[in-house]
């Protein structure tokens, strides 16, 4: 948070001299109020990962700075993401506040809104690490990755049928690991670590291939534990309600039980799967706990992790273990079975 | 259009690699209805601008095939811009077919389509301009162009009370022509040209600022005309109905009105501009006939056009004056009174 007040300076000041001040305030408010608020996973994350990749002698306070910026540029992706999400989703509430285009009837120009903020990532980018050697990597990074994670959410929402009757039929565990490794597995955490590699200087395609491995596993971990959750964890634990029931999401959970399912029990959930009819979520619910769904999100978790540490261990290009280690016992904690 | 069964290929080749073929042929439905059925002003800038500023020994084949990928990348801007500036206004008409977002009840969900052709720029830059030297300076006239646009449109949204009642106070001539700068004259005009420069090997700061004010000059001119059309073209001229009284837009034409309304004509204004009800909009624009808007639109065009000569004859370092005086003719060609 210390630099958070300096990015909203840089940002809103390239606004002034464009003599456009109603927008230079605007602007304001629409970072104070989608960008600080979050877990910032990915800023920790990037800062985490320079601070072990780096060589020593190169930890200075103004590489700390424009590390703590890059987090930042992190962050803003993060944000322009989830308004969109929003929007598209229907979404009433993110980070225990209304999402912003429920806010004062702000509508769909929190599209633009969004727009914005993405495109901040690359004013702060151009400002702090044009001179720096790693500059096109970092463009390059943001922006491909930024592409990824739409065709992830495109997938996703071809999946859902538009809002419309989802079709079960898709919901596929390969399809679903497919939607996860390009809507979230990317952004999350391979852009985080992947910037902070190249910042500290890392060139070793090697160990951007390693990295990558490693890291898209830990984003299927969390994205999975963040399905549970939609379902059962409680409005604190997410900020928000769950809606991938009524939404008729292709997640974890659905995937799952459609692979356990009776016939009969595959009709009910055909009848009552993405519908906001509180009493079809509801009947969803109550099969999932028919077929043991917590039970099974439990051993999943359990072996994953383990998974996960034993592949960390195998890491072998020069790669902190530790780094790993660290970044899964942040974002992937255990959080066990819950009901 | 040459090319663009090319760029078709390369963006989906790109997704062909990712292994989700879903998103692949989603992606080509994307960009064939939204990319090729436009006039193409700004990618014929681009190839016009490159023709006229590259020294002779450097139009190649290859060189021009690379301008016309440039050409289909400022259509890929203006496709995205299109698609989220239509959902935002409710518009249902665009290039006389259904806007993407009502096609097939596409919804919000084109929201993301048009997040992927914004992409899709970036991916065809790397591809084709990353070993030329102008890459980092086309990235980054591609990038701060998006920015300024949808500032532009900020300003535009906050003007219209995110489409509550419009506070007509704020529709002044000075932030009238912020709007139009930001909002249009960069990425129509400024951006396309520019992009040639640089690739042209262009260099000379004193040559893009000269460009640059000619150019948001015509802008200027191109988005009255275009104001003008929205309320007196037929659909065969636009392509849709105009809906910027309806909508409350901060337009040439309700800016010049309430210069010269009279108290009452005001009141009149107040009560029915910004509403969709079709008496109201009626009311508007007989009000507009009233104070002969149509005749100092055809006026302003008039004079606005000439100028625009004599500041082209005045370029002085050493841009083609032919090249701006072909662009101003083919943009921003006189209509005249048209009641």
């Amino acid at each position: 948070m210390a630099v958070w007040p300096d990015i909203v300076r840089d940002l809103t000041d390239a606004g002034r001299h464009l003599d456009i001040p109603d927008v230079t305030k605007w602007l304001m408010k629409v970072l104070q109020y989608n960008v600080p608020c979050g877990g910032k996973n990915r800023a920790l994350t990037v800062v985490e990962a320079y601070k072990s990749l780096s060589p020593p002698n190169q930890i200075t306070e103004e590489n700390l700075r424009l590390t703590r910026i890059l987090g930042w540029c992190t962050e803003l992706l993060q944000a322009f993401l989830l308004m969109v999400d929003d929007i598209q989703d229907h979404s009433e509430m993110r980070r225990n506040q209304p999402c912003w285009y429920l806010y004062n009837d702000i509508g769909l120009t929190a599209i633009n809104d969004a727009l914005m903020l993405e495109m901040c990532i690359y004013q702060l980018l151009k400002k702090h690490f044009k001179t720096k050697e790693c500059y096109v990597n970092l463009l390059e990074q943001f922006l491909s990755v930024s592409l990824k994670t739409e065709m992830g959410q495109c997938l996703d929402l071809l999946s859902t049928n538009f809002g419309k009757k989802p079709n079960l039929d898709l919901f596929t565990m390969d399809r679903y690991n497919s939607i996860v490794k390009y809507k979230t597995g990317y952004y999350t955490f391979v852009l985080p670590a992947t910037a902070a590699m190249s910042f500290a200087g890392i060139t070793d395609p090697e160990m951007y291939r390693q990295a990558k491995t490693i890291l898209l596993e830990m984003g299927h971990l969390f994205q999975v534990k963040d399905d549970y959750l939609d379902c059962y964890g409680s409005i604190e634990d997410i900020g928000k309600t769950g809606t991938d029931i009524a939404e008729g999401k292709c997640s974890w959970l659905i995937v799952v039980a459609l692979q356990r399912a009776t016939p009969e029990q595959k009709k009910i959930f055909e009848e009552c799967y993405g519908q906001s009819d509180v009493e079809k979520v509801n009947r969803v619910k109550q099969l999932y706990q028919e077929l043991g769904i917590s039970n099974t999100y439990a051993i999943y978790e359990e072996e994953t992790y383990n998974l996960l540490h034993t592949h960390i261990q195998q890491i072998s290009r020069g790669l902190p273990h530790d780094l790993f280690l660290k970044l899964l016992n942040r974002t992937c904690r255990k959080i066990g079975r819950k009901d």
